[in-house]
């Protein structure tokens, strides 16, 4: 039998304690499945006197996560603290540099230093895996690395940060303001310290541009997300979505297109009766869509101390049993520069404004989206209110930029009040 | 570079040539994502001069699969032909003889001598994969026994046979009787030539003993599988399980239990707003449960051209970047021997029967039920169509031993026309 692969945890919250009791409970499952032992030989954290519901007391001790890096009897720098820059970086540089395997969490780091990272640790014949940095525990890097390796990806689509999903599915049954949710959320501790890396959508942008990468060969461009938080949803369109067989989303889509790389993380409208449309609460959820294989749906949970360790345990593993892999898919110098392109895939859209109660401001607004070159699907006119009129129209096919003619036109009709709002729909 | 990996192909159907389509068409992906040319080197039919799609010129041509498997010029040996005994056997056998690499699609040849063909392979150092064999293009093999090796399996779940989902929603949207449904499956060439491989859930069946031989680390064991097939099923019952929020699926569990392995593949209601309740058509899922990781749905087509090639071509790619695995995730050595468990995880249970419009009929039930020692957690009673009145029960959770005790207390009652139906309701 081998020698027993040796792990430097780096990072002692949630996860990594998550990591600690699968290595240690599972021990014996480890080895019949990987043919080797996996034992933790070093830990770090930055407070060592902190009360954590795990026995430690067999592994090293190291303040400074480099220095855990670096040791010698570490052979997996396993990177669970999280940050893009400072000691998380630093810490993961050097264990590349030491000639280490690295597996790690951390989206953030790998969305802003990933393609440095990789050619790093390829010209180092060293690995660096990463499924716990996307979707949690759902195996989705693996199933687009390697289950659908033969495949031209044609799209990937994700629901990947719980938070965002749980906030608008929380909105729609309970029928309450984003403001108030906002806050529910904040006390359950669901939000991170900065709570923009969340609701608006960076959390989410980091891990569908690590999935855009893989999917597409090119390199980690998370700069070039689109990127639009879920502050602006209102409960009259999450009401008003669903009204016309839709829920809204915080959805990340990738594509290649014959205008570059199109990356977005936006609130768009999926169907109802799709996947999408049904997934509720913190659950995440990404699509595949590969030229022979179709759509690949996966869901699962998308945080959490199981399913997090249980994503680093897998990474782990296949390290354990050989399996190297580059860390994208394919070579790190093989990787194509994207061409970020402007979102101009066209899209049915959702429009919903409200008009003054004027004889023909319908047909003024059906007007102005006609010349805008649009072509309308559905239209709908609830009750005035007072003398207002809520109108929700949905569109055929359109480019953003034709929806933003057709709303520029709208000003000129005199009939509306207040600003319109449109939000894509996606069509899966 | 290292040399391309050569591929001996046996079986020119849909699949076959789906692969020869890949092949072809993805010969530069294939390449940067593995590092190796992937070639096609021969093939193997048994009507040469049949029309297909594909230019095959390239290929030397073998009428023998055994002749095929033993080339010099094979690395990998491909099995899409199927069938569990005759040639698919022997070509497989001969192929693991002859040291080359296995990737089938072939889950009856698995489920009857898989145990054996992976002891023959590792003995030789050769691997058998076949993620193509269960639930077509969704690559649950590679993230049961890979992406979730972390993770104590505690229960494993699958729609795996599209045509019998297919039925059992066309019956339920269409309002039509298994007979005609079943027909029409039948006129759309969704059937096998015995359509009892699928009604039956023989096929699914095959599918389910594969993944609880990776679940558990158990030897491959389909004769223990509780089969049940769907054609029992009526539109009745289609329709009340709806009235009382659930759907009708041939829902495949295996779990390990205190009493041994429980394998089963019978018609189960399952919540309508669960994913498992949400899939439509002849789309596939597997539900994977772990320990850490807790509730993983996939979703995707279970079978087609292209969905199944690229199951095939994941295998052959994991191959040529060198991942080798055992074939059931441990060494086949290791694989337990499971004692087959009597299905007795106790679980709610609809009832439905039909009562003689007599006072106190319906007490005289619900008596017998308690007197099984199971208690009613909802019961409907329908307008009397007659003398007849439909009644819907949902029970507590019992075992089905009781729920048969309770059903032979019902012909006491003198209240019962004719035979009441139970189905279980697997809690998801």
């Amino acid at each position: 039998m081998p020698a027993p692969l040796r792990l430097g945890l780096a990072g002692l919250g949630t996860v990594g304690i998550g990591v600690v009791k699968i290595v240690h409970d599972h021990a014996a499952l480890i080895e019949a499945r990987t043919g080797r032992s996996v034992v933790i030989t070093a830990v770090s954290a930055r407070d060592r006197s902190k009360n954590r519901d795990a026995d430690l007391s067999g592994f090293a001790w190291e303040t400074d996560p480099v220095a855990l890096a670096k040791r010698d009897d570490v052979d997996v720098f396993i990177e669970v603290m999280g940050g893009h820059e400072g000691p998380a970086r630093l810490a993961t540089e050097a264990a590349i540099a030491s000639g280490k395997d690295v597996v790690t969490a951390n989206k953030a780091l790998l969305a802003h230093h990933g393609h440095a990272l990789a050619l790093a640790a390829e010209a180092k014949g060293r690995v660096i895996r990463f499924e716990a940095a996307v979707a949690g525990g759902i195996p989705v890097i693996k199933a687009l690395t390697e289950g659908l390796a033969g495949n031209q990806i044609k799209r990937v689509m994700g629901v990947m940060n719980g938070t965002c999903n749980y906030i608008l599915t929380r909105m729609q049954s309970a029928g309450l303001p984003y403001d108030q949710v906002f806050e529910e959320a904040r006390q359950l501790g669901y939000l991170e310290a900065d709570p923009n890396l969340d609701v608006g959508g960076i959390d989410a942008g980091h891990k569908l541009s690590l999935l855009a990468a893989i999917a597409f060969g090119t390199k980690v461009s998370f700069d070039a997300v689109e990127l639009e938080g879920i502050g602006a949803i209102s409960i009259d369109d999450i009401n008003h979505a669903a009204d016309m067989g839709y829920r809204i989303k915080l959805l990340g889509v990738a594509q290649m297109t014959g205008r570059g790389l199109e990356q977005r993380m936006t609130p768009c409208l999926v169907p109802a009766d799709h996947p999408l449309g049904q997934l509720q609460g913190g659950t995440n959820m990404v699509v595949l869509e590969g030229d022979s294989v179709g759509q690949i749906v996966m869901r699962g949970p998308g945080a959490g101390m199981g399913p997090t360790a249980s994503a680093v345990m897998g990474d782990v593993m296949d390290i354990a049993r050989g399996v190297r892999l580059p860390t994208f898919g394919q070579p790190a110098t093989t990787l194509a520069s994207p061409i970020a392109a402007k979102v101009a895939t066209p899209a049915p859209y959702y429009l919903r404004m409200t008009l003054l109660d004027k004889p023909g401001a319908l047909a003024k607004i059906a007007t102005a989206i006609g010349e805008a070159g649009i072509s309308i699907d559905r239209m709908r006119q609830y009750g005035h209110q007072g003398i207002h009129a809520p109108v929700l129209i949905v569109t055929h096919k359109a480019t953003r930029d034709d929806v933003n003619n057709a709303i520029s036109r709208f000003a000129a009709t005199g009939v509306l009040v207040g600003d319109p709002v449109a939000i894509r729909i996606e069509e899966v």
